[in-house]
């Protein structure tokens, strides 16, 4: 899967910078306009504008520009490729827990139903 | 939360690396010695050790020395960082489909009961 994995490298590279992550921590909250995204970074706004390009052409945010002023905002499903890839990951010892945890809960629900 | 930052940071660095994130996916399978490790890679061993050096001081990997043979593992709960990372930047909108994707589960458990 090529693209799978272009995409993940793309995510991955992107989350990786502290300011790129506070960008879509902020973004998470509420679409957001450039200059709001750019007020809590002591950042000359053509750095802001290098970060913004990088997640954009990652996919994890999409922009629209009205007039002068352009709305950044979460792309849904954008940060989807990286909670499959650590899914991949999990050790045989985690999936056992997993299936012993799924297992607990429903014979507690059944005990809970009886 | 320092500490839970510095780690987030040292993970997503770790795991932007494609060769990174190859050594993660075989040892999801089982533990490796290093000379299993480094025989899908066309790379020298001393840049793989360099690899392998950032993976354990990110905590996604430990490894163990008996004689001369090291045997790395993955850290159980190596990744929970970056699980937690993606999970509180849910979209209030994604957060909404969550809660009736709970909801609907739990309604059809109910009319399935009953």
């Amino acid at each position: 899967m090529p693209k799978y994995h272009d995409e993940l490298d793309a995510v991955l590279r992107a989350l990786a910078d502290p300011t790129r992550r506070a960008v879509v921590e902020r973004l998470a909250r509420s679409p957001a306009v450039v200059s709001e995204l750019a007020a809590p970074f002591s950042m000359a706004l053509p750095s802001l504008m290098q970060h913004l390009r990088v997640l954009e052409s990652a996919g994890i945010i999409s922009s629209q520009k009205d007039g002068r002023v352009r709305t950044v905002t979460l792309r849904p499903g954008g940060l989807d490729v990286v909670h499959l890839w650590l899914d991949e990951q999990r050790t045989p010892a985690e999936r056992q827990a997993d299936r012993l945890g799924i297992h607990l809960t429903r014979t507690t629900r059944r005990e809970r139903l009886t």
